[in-house]
């Protein structure tokens, strides 16, 4: 036998077919080539804020005199922790142990962490559909089975009732995750919904992953619940938080994980610990939100609520388009008079203009995990008010003339 | 049956439990409390250079005027990437594109993908030991099994014979890495080692990971050969790489996966957009370093060559203290004169001091997935020469002490 023959033909690992594609950036290519045509083209897809990132964040970057740019410890530098610390005071009235907080590279990172110390390859993990999409990215790299339950449109995307839960849960069941306020729907879960999951993930001995980084951005003067704010959960409650949308700072990497479970803590340290440090620079200027009031936030989240007026008003505005109010974040998860959200958004891109303009949209059924949605789009209301109008405009004229396409086609 | 009859309790997932400790910090708090008492600690336990971050990268952030510090690219900015380019056609003479590099979250973040993308859970991870003690760390994240085979200091820690190759692999091999200059051995590959190792993996259908990270860290005239100038490996080489080490920035978190296999950056292009962006501040201010010549490196390797002739010299003349000459990066492994280099290392924080000074040391165990190696140690030699030097003494004095104890203890 010769070593050509007994070689084994090189081939990735099982899971690495499962990564998926972005299904806010997979159509991206499209998007290049209408702009390469001159088309203009209204980004409804991506949750990139437009909000300037505070100056007393970015003139930190001026102070900067450190000499050697050297590793910060692996949970994080005291000055970011303790940055941390007063906020989750100042915003949730909550008294955390500077030793109860792991700064990470992201709230991405924090998933992962969350992952991996709660539930072992094979596991199920179990999420409200539509969820932010990237669940699926840190499932497969922990090798997790997601297990969905969907939520209606017509409910305003709250969460299913416990039954549905029940029926859910099988003795694979490790780990629940929740969004909230919520990306992709917008909707900010009510106290009693926080407490049915957390009486449920209690009774059967799950651990609950809350992923809180739009905490700030509710309207209607309502205000999230964070799943540290509930009593009797310290054991299996994990937050998940982040400074990107926050501070308009989504580059510059930095969120963090918190627990008051000890042994929680400790393991996801010793993964800190194996990536050595958060991103540095990040810490250093982080700490500059300190200088910042109450009125920096209620301003953000009143100019995202005119956003949101706007973008509400216009969509409803479109015969046979579909959603409930958004209550928080900046996206809405809106059902279309159209056959299929990804041929239309597609089309927006390589058959539609208007004016020299067209729109970009994220179709839903990258967002669920059941073949659902096919009408569905997300929207995300990142841009300036006259821009969301424009785009709202294009959206009625494009939905009008690629249903006469079809019609005809 | 009550609820609290069916609850489960709650517990980590099994592979939290082998999040192993780092070995290189897990003495960390006996160096505080020494602190504590006053005395002062000499750190040959880490590899934090004290080398300034070349000016006109940090000068970089002073000219950061983007009031938005928005997501990068998934894959890294093109600024970035084209510097790397420019790098390797440099430094190694390889015209890489620019869709073969992903910008990192430093190496770490490329060897957990590399670890992904090329294994599944249960598969070996073949390695030769000692080995960078956070392979372990991602090899758990990633459910990889560590098969080690011991490189002996005798033997320059050189590589092992292809026989013990051949013998260590199994149908559940799967990827092998290499650290080349080697951290923590200082061990730099000749290029036939390289060669043999490559003709192994190519042979048995393997994944070759090369962690470079300390590439421009090679005395006495030499340099290291880079996994991408092997011929004929383009569709199993990852190479992982980092600016941590090369420009002193380790705290920036910036470092990159080179490979030319196509699927393989497919698979980590999507883990990376999973994760949304490596850092922007990190990867602006790397955009600096176009401005650095060859005069830069050669002078920080001309100072690193003192330092580890200060050691080397040093540690020879102890009497009963074992290492060959270090060849690269800023690490050796150093057999001495003691019992147990854990129980030995834990005394120098505990139970020595001279002059009001001690060292800490990492005990070269933490290296090894072996039982062996129980009386060396990886030191560091990333202090100045008159620290060293002073730490050399002491570590003299220190184990002439301990011996003197054990024997009348």
């Amino acid at each position: 036998m010769t070593l050509s023959e007994i070689r084994r033909p090189l081939a990735l690992s099982d899971r690495a077919q499962e990564f998926p594609e972005s299904p806010i950036r997979k159509l991206t290519p499209l998007a290049e080539a209408a702009k390469r045509r001159g088309t203009k083209v209204y980004h409804l897809n991506i949750g990139q804020p437009d909000i300037e990132t505070p100056a007393c964040m970015r003139d930190r970057l001026k102070q900067m005199d450190a000499r050697v740019l050297e590793y910060s410890p692996s949970a994080g530098t005291p000055e970011y922790l303790q940055s941390l610390q007063h906020y989750y005071e100042r915003q949730l009235g909550l008294s955390l142990g500077i030793d109860q907080i792991i700064a990470t590279t992201g709230g991405s990172e924090a998933i992962l962490f969350s992952f991996l110390v709660c539930a072992n390859t094979g596991d199920d993990l179990l999420v409200v559909e539509p969820f932010y999409a990237n669940y699926r990215s840190f499932a497969a790299m922990a090798g997790l089975n997601i297990v969905p339950m969907t939520s209606r449109g017509r409910d305003g995307f709250h969460l299913p009732e416990r039954q549905v839960w029940e029926r859910t849960f099988t003795p694979r069941s490790r780990v629940v995750i929740i969004c909230n306020p919520n990306n992709p729907t917008g909707t900010v879960y009510r106290r009693d919904e926080l407490e049915m999951v957390a009486d449920f993930c209690r009774d059967h001995g799950l651990f609950l992953v809350s992923d809180e980084v739009y905490r700030e951005f509710v309207y209607d003067g309502n205000r999230a619940i964070s799943a540290l704010e509930l009593q009797g959960c310290e054991d299996f409650v994990i937050v998940v938080d982040s400074l990107s949308k926050r501070y308009s700072a989504c580059g510059i990497r930095l969120g963090s994980l918190v627990t008051r479970n000890r042994t929680i803590y400790n393991a996801c340290l010793r993964l800190a610990q194996g990536r050595l440090s958060p991103p540095g620079l990040a810490q250093f200027i982080a700490v500059g939100a300190n200088e910042l009031d109450q009125e920096y936030t209620r301003s953000v989240v009143a100019e995202y609520q005119r956003r949101r007026d706007v973008l509400y008003d216009g969509l409803t505005a479109i015969p046979g388009v579909f959603l409930q109010k958004p209550e928080g974040a900046f996206y809405c998860v809106a059902r279309l008079p159209i056959d299929d959200a990804e041929r239309f958004a597609a089309w927006l891109l390589t058959d539609f203009e208007h004016d020299g303009a067209t729109v970009m949209l994220a179709p839903a059924n990258g967002f669920y995990a059941s073949p659902v949605g096919t009408n569905e789009v997300r929207i995300a209301y990142v841009l300036k008010e006259e821009d969301l109008r424009s785009a709202v405009d294009l959206l009625r004229i494009a939905i009008q003339r690629y249903n006469e396409a079809c019609a005809t086609g």
